[in-house]
């Protein structure tokens, strides 16, 4: 009996973040294939005797390929096994799901998709910088500040930027000067502008300040990063920051 | 003793695409306070004798007025609440996150935001249309078919589809033909393009086509919809549909 994989987003990085269809598959798994920025804490959930196998992906340097990734998943769940493909983010936001669940609908395994809150969805709600909404923005577009080789042709950073209100720019971490300077060029040097890094983490941490400012302070900070520009950043300083210390949970 | 306030994202309508953190907060809640869109099947998780309140929303008819909202939080948190403000999809993208939580830190009142999947990133999922990856798409932006009175001005749909690679309008129902004519304009007419009524849930329904077509096959549809376009609508076609059927879970 041949078995099936779901391709689970993690979310951003805090464990809490993933979705309860995504924990419960992480509990059914018999093998899971996680990658470097899916939510570790998230493995101690996998049942015993659970396989768990390290996929990798790092910009430039892949500890696995793709192919071998997706012919790993195949074999297993030929195999019989439940498979469990855990990302972080979203699998359909830059994540390569598609490119997985392809090859996999292609060689007769059944594939799901479960989606995940994305990176920029959770460093807004813990940054204090709100996406969209009436107050700031009608707009946002999100852009990825590394491109695959292969990848299609529209990103034009100067282009987009003018052309929303918010300006979201994934995996930016080794030009985010460069991207800052861009969305400046685009928007005017004052545009508020937020860098933030290991977002929703224990680690995160977050910059603001005017694009062009912010720009010559961190040509480049550590992965992962995005940036997030647009005057409603301002909403971190004036509540976001100023709110009662969190007694909470 | 003051309580707290926790404005949750309800996911984008799957009960089991809440995340494990808001799941949580709803089971510790003595108040929900929930939308029209928020899954109600969540609501079942409420401990006993927690108090549910239902706070409308749908597009011009507000069963209570944002202001009543705010109020209604800031009071049931003054008498020691602890209070889950209920949305669908994600609080900080279009869904007033930033206005409650603003008012109540204002009040004094501590207040946290926990992050939903969104209404699309759930839509690109179960229906089968990736959002960004290095196949089809290095870019999207999201924008709102329904205006708020009072909201910022950079919505033009016809500079944001010309600038990025997928196009994702949200809250479109009532005019998605005229969304995609304006996408057709921008784009082409052979752009394909799909509207995704109630995303994720049992009653989800997807149609497809080139968007000059289905702009005059759907001048509106049911509530909620929204609309992705962009060249990986094909995907859903050449794989998803094509996938053994799922036994899975």
């Amino acid at each position: 009996m041949t078995g099936w994989v779901a391709i689970v987003g993690g979310g951003p990085g805090d464990p809490g973040l993933i979705t309860v269809k995504g924990l419960q598959l992480i509990r059914m798994a018999d093998v899971i294939v996680y990658d470097r920025l899916a939510p570790k804490e998230i493995l101690a959930e996998a049942k015993p005797g659970a396989e768990l196998i390290y996929a990798g992906k790092e910009r430039g340097r892949h500890y696995m390929t793709q192919d071998e990734i997706n012919k790993l998943l195949a074999e297993k769940a030929g195999e019989g096994n439940i498979v469990v493909r855990l990302k972080g983010g979203d699998p359909f936001t830059f994540g390569r799901g598609e490119e997985e669940c392809a090859y996999l609908i292609e060689h007769g395994i059944p594939c799901t998709v479960v989606p995940g809150v994305p990176s920029y969805v959770g460093a807004a709600a813990y940054a204090g910088i709100p996406l969209a909404g009436r107050w700031y923005a009608s707009s946002f577009a999100v852009v990825t500040g590394t491109r695959a080789p292969g990848s299609p042709g529209r990103v034009n950073l100067y282009t987009v930027a003018s052309a929303v209100d918010t300006v979201v720019v994934l995996m930016a971490a080794h030009r985010v000067g460069e991207v800052l300077k861009e969305i400046a060029r685009a928007r005017g040097p004052g545009i508020p502008a937020a860098i933030v890094v290991s977002a929703t983490t224990a680690d995160q941490k977050v910059y603001t300040g005017p694009a062009s400012e912010l720009a010559e302070r961190y040509p480049s900070v550590e992965s992962p990063a995005l940036v997030i520009a647009g005057p409603q950043v301002e909403w971190r300083e004036k509540y976001w920051l100023r709110r009662p210390a969190p007694p909470y949970y």
